[in-house]
């Protein structure tokens, strides 16, 4: 059994406000337990740690963003300073003052483990802190809460290695706890009440010990490289068609030489041979070379010499 | 305050077995009431319909996918028969005895609507039933439980038009509620124990009237022009290589023509005008000429025919 419980009565989280004096002035009623798991909003982090400034919210995305994933319309999604994906650099506008703009924390995992500290100095309670945030998906209509900050948890629930009742290895099974612990805290929170904390209790098994704050929400960021979904469909066009070096980290390392041989070879009808580790094209027509080289950046690989005849690639290696 | 139940003592599930007396029998000690939430796993759901069949896991990937969205290595995340985005379209081979592999249901929405019935007619509460699968995500580590199918539940708790403390208007807030749901199921529910039915209590306000069984899961799945990632970045540049029809609706509908008209021109340098709808761009050069065809498909547009000098492209209507 797992309860998750969203206290009232916390009040206007102001810049300088100890987070802890909220949570626990809405805790009267309920004490804090070893393995309970705290949820905090980051809005109230971000207000707290007066990241509530005056301003334009296009200015703010600008400033936020790292890199540009995908656009249509009025909707950007982008790659934020801390690594998240998300709409609008996660800069929020909602539930602030009228022409203010609420950018997310600093450090989201630092704010965890500090408030991870505070709670456990002032309850002896050994819980473990998530920041939250709201979140698009691809592929799926609506938002969840995800996880932006952790100290104290186990953020996947690792079973590689394990095994099921039916002697099955579970090879690649890792569930995201600290991630659906966050869509389990805006259920039980909602969204138009002032209910910036929730209190998760039943899987203390998540929960590390004290003085062990384990990876962090950081550890949740799939790295770039190993993103398949680097870039929106028509960016990945835009990206491969400019071949500049600013995206090409958002198309993964580079690709098996065997599987872009093949690839290229049916893309073309072209010859295309595999010589001391690099591919080359047998073709003078000019359309296949350069269908050649869009292809190849997007698989990591770039054009590299004239070979006698056609195009020569060559893995990038840097 | 929610409370997350996953009772113990389910049995073995088999072909044709009734799910309500498999969760009514492991229920004894709680009853059911109006406002909850009945969890279940696609997983029990396709072994009680019979969709545990002896074969081939990749020849059944084959047979459940509608379109491939990205590969990499072993990995293919493909479009599946339900519209869901998944990886090894939603195949599995865990926690089914070895040397077998086992479908999604045949209508996990559907399944959702009779064991809502069910379990109204024999025990008089109205609940809501959610199907829940697991699913990786873009961008993040890891996976987490999502709805693959629902009855009575309002899956989208839309807050659009609706204001927040502050008077600012949440436009476009509609957190997926079924998701998180399933999310928390899986907390509380695990990986290894057998526990496939999962009660939740205490968002009731999300519950529908008997007789009135909402969209389904099927409402959480974005349009396919509507989604920005409908390839993976590679993908995505071969599919427009190719300029194939199949790929067409991953990169959604035609693009603004002013839009497209000011990237193109940024892309190649070229002089690009609109006239009468179309746009122009006015270039002797090969290369340019196959720059703007190959950008123009993934925008949803179309080398019409031969302006008098360069290329013509019109949006595709069909």
């Amino acid at each position: 059994m797992i309860t998750v419980w969203a206290p009232d009565g916390v009040g206007e989280v102001r810049h300088g406000d100890d987070l802890a004096d909220h949570l626990l002035g809405a805790l009267s009623e309920c004490d804090l337990a070893d393995g309970d798991v705290v949820c905090v909003t980051s809005k109230v982090v971000s207000k707290a740690e007066g990241r509530d400034v005056v301003g334009d919210r296009a200015e703010a995305i600008v400033r936020e963003t790292r890199r540009l994933v995908a656009r249509r319309g009025s909707l950007s999604i982008v790659v934020n300073r801390l690594g998240l994906t998300m709409a609008a650099a996660g800069v929020d506008a909602s539930n602030v003052e009228t022409g203010r703009v609420l950018l997310l924390p600093e450090d989201p995992d630092a704010t965890a483990r500090r408030l991870r500290a505070d709670l456990l100095e002032r309850t002896g309670a050994g819980v473990a802190v998530v920041v939250t945030d709201t979140a698009g998906r691809a592929w799926r209509e609506g938002q969840t809460d995800i996880a932006v900050g952790a100290a104290g948890l186990r953020v996947l629930d690792d079973h590689a290695g394990r095994v099921d009742p039916y002697g099955n290895t579970l090879a690649v099974t890792a569930p995201a706890v600290a991630d659906e612990l966050a869509g389990a805290a805006e259920l039980a929170a909602g969204k138009l009440a002032r209910r910036p904390f929730v209190v998760v209790r039943g899987r203390g098994d998540l929960v590390l010990p004290p003085g062990e704050d384990g990876p962090g929400a950081a550890a949740l960021l799939r790295p770039e490289g190993a993103d398949l979904f680097g870039l929106g469909a028509r960016e990945a066009v835009l990206a491969a068609l400019r071949g500049s070096d600013d995206d090409r980290a958002a198309f993964g390392g580079p690709a098996d030489a065997v599987e872009l041989r093949d690839l290229l070879a049916g893309l073309t009808g072209a010859e295309v041979g595999l010589v001391d580790g690099a591919i080359e094209v047998v073709s003078e027509d000019g359309r296949t070379g350069w269908v050649v080289a869009v292809a190849a950046y997007a698989h990591g690989w770039l054009v590299d010499e004239r070979a006698p005849v056609g195009v020569r690639l060559r893995p990038i290696t840097t």
